[in-house]
């Protein structure tokens, strides 16, 4: 690669790509240009990039000659077809989707924990599921110290992380409510299924499709991607997903037991100095991560580290971080800084 | 026990003390009179029976004189300073506080699971805590056939468990945040304590107090109560307690391990015949617990039944109910009819 970086967002019109968009600017990403592109029903739109318009282009494979940096988030469809146009045209593609996450040779990466694998990419490097990317961050310091036998975790999910509709449909149904109106739901918890239910001032245990074996799609992504991102198929891992009133930020109630012993000032050093990680752990002085105080910031949330009462490795903590960021966005744009960081150097 | 049943309920403006009047209309008890008390505070207000406005009285130890089923619920302190005054007049008192629920002598009582505790009563009866009794409801069955050895549970509590000002707290920080004001809050999550947070698309990973081994007083409640109800300290449980933006309706996500092997087919059979419970549980047809629908009912929802992908004697599952109703006041006047089923024949 030369000093020369063209870059593409793919899906510039949705609630990740304009969060990708924004993530560029406030990184001040050393881009040469910027290609804003989008499937034909979003073509023509106009999308900001800081104080200027710009036009989003109907994505196809020529829209991807002269591209270095594809940054794709517009469904796992899109990334299917397009994202080998991609590669084909040269450019390291940094997918959003589920698409490639667990194809063997695509590397799945958090770079606070495996920013290595990086470089074994034949073209396409996968961004971890939200969910899945904060708790990795979180534990990765555990897992280092420790080992990692399993991991109980109920999570906190905010309605943006089924994009800018899902948000609608949770602000549509609160004023519903406060207005004394019936509630009417149209897209959660999942778009393209039949049923749909409201989200305000409710829990919704299901985030996307359910699985023959009774986990929804989501639970079983964070079972599947913390064993490729740990590169440990041995960790149990016990995932209940669950969508609540909340806009960004996603919390993770997360009980762990690691292998060897440890001491719990040790644990809260270990993620004291961990990157990417800010704890916020005094109970006396009510501190503790929330997520509408997460949202915005690009860093994971810890707090609430407190020893099991009963089972000797057992740890319970509290982890929260905007899914639009860190769980999406920011990674993804982590990887590209990641990749121009060490290009030169290859 | 003659015929002549009066009944006071103690803390009739509050919440609990509300839906404790409708519960004795709706199940209609069989009272022969119905004494509305309230501290000094809130003496004086007119409250709704059924269609009748009655004026509630500032509750002294001469309120008790005849009354023979007192219902407590207008904070602990009110249960300490009164409740052996009612006993001394001949009520039995049934207390939904905190006050009593650890004394030795004062039975805690879910009466699906232990209704015979009730029996060594020595006139204070006391009432779980709401996150505890769902869970208990929706365990007890496991808990006969396989025993348990281990529980996780991470919940997601509505802002009702903090009374009619937490209500007040989550609705007026929704507008706030719809009329794209500042939210103030000014009750959550501890009314009591300095800091209050906006619960209104947020989380807050805090109810009640902080002990000092770095767990909630609510979390601790779930260890504590569970050992007594079910009469065994040997179970592990480890809480986390959240708060939600919901109005009505607890959700726990609860993980079980039990000590004998089981087939889920057993299990889904024996919640589906276990008093007080009912089975939600179809993935296909997106039919799973959710807290807007149980808000009103009695009864305690448990669905998303799945084994664990790891541990052969794991289990997960999604456990609603309305934490004002069968979480307080239906379980208080539950104990009440039981008691009155039985005084004829003891």
């Amino acid at each position: 690669m030369n000093s020369r970086v063209n870059v593409a967002v793919v899906g510039a019109t949705g609630a990740v790509g304009q969060a990708m968009i924004e993530t560029l600017l406030r990184r001040k990403f050393p881009y040469t240009s910027l290609k804003l592109l989008a499937s034909k029903r979003s073509a023509g739109t106009t999308v900001m990039v800081g104080h200027t318009p710009n036009v989003v282009e109907e994505a196809t494979p020529a829209s991807f000659d002269d591209v270095d940096i594809a940054l794709f988030s517009a469904g796992g469809d899109v990334s299917l077809q397009l994202a080998p146009e991609a590669v084909k045209r040269g450019a390291l593609v940094i997918d959003n989707t589920s698409a490639y996450r667990m194809h063997p040779e695509v590397p799945l990466v958090v770079p606070e924990v495996n920013a290595n694998a990086l470089w074994t990419n034949k073209g396409i490097i996968a961004n971890p599921n939200c969910s899945t990317i904060q708790m990795m961050v979180a534990l990765y310091p555990i897992y280092k110290a420790y080992g990692i036998k399993r991991i109980v975790v109920s999570t906190y999910q905010a309605a943006s992380g089924a994009g800018a509709r899902a948000i609608d449909d949770l602000l549509h149904t609160a004023k519903q409510y406060l207005a004394n109106e019936p509630m009417q739901a149209s897209t959660l918890p999942v778009s393209k299924l039949k049923k749909h239910y409201p989200l305000a001032f409710n829990v919704l245990p299901q985030i996307d499709v359910f699985e023959e074996n009774g986990y929804t799609k989501e639970e079983m992504k964070m079972v599947n991607e913390t064993h490729k991102i740990f590169a440990d198929d041995t960790i149990q891992v016990t995932p209940t997903a669950a969508r609540v009133p909340v806009i960004y930020g996603h919390s993770e109630s997360v009980y762990v037991e690691t292998k060897e012993p440890f001491v719990l000032s040790d644990v809260l050093q270990l993620l004291q100095t961990a990157p990417g990680v800010i704890v916020q752990d005094n109970p006396q002085e009510q501190l503790y991560p929330q997520a509408i105080v997460a949202a915005g910031q690009l860093e994971v949330f810890v707090g609430r580290i407190r020893k099991d009462l009963y089972v000797d490795n057992g740890l319970s903590m509290w982890v929260v971080s905007d899914n639009i960021l860190k769980g999406a966005a920011w990674n993804a744009i982590q990887i590209a800084e990641l990749w121009l960081s060490q290009a030169g150097h290859r």
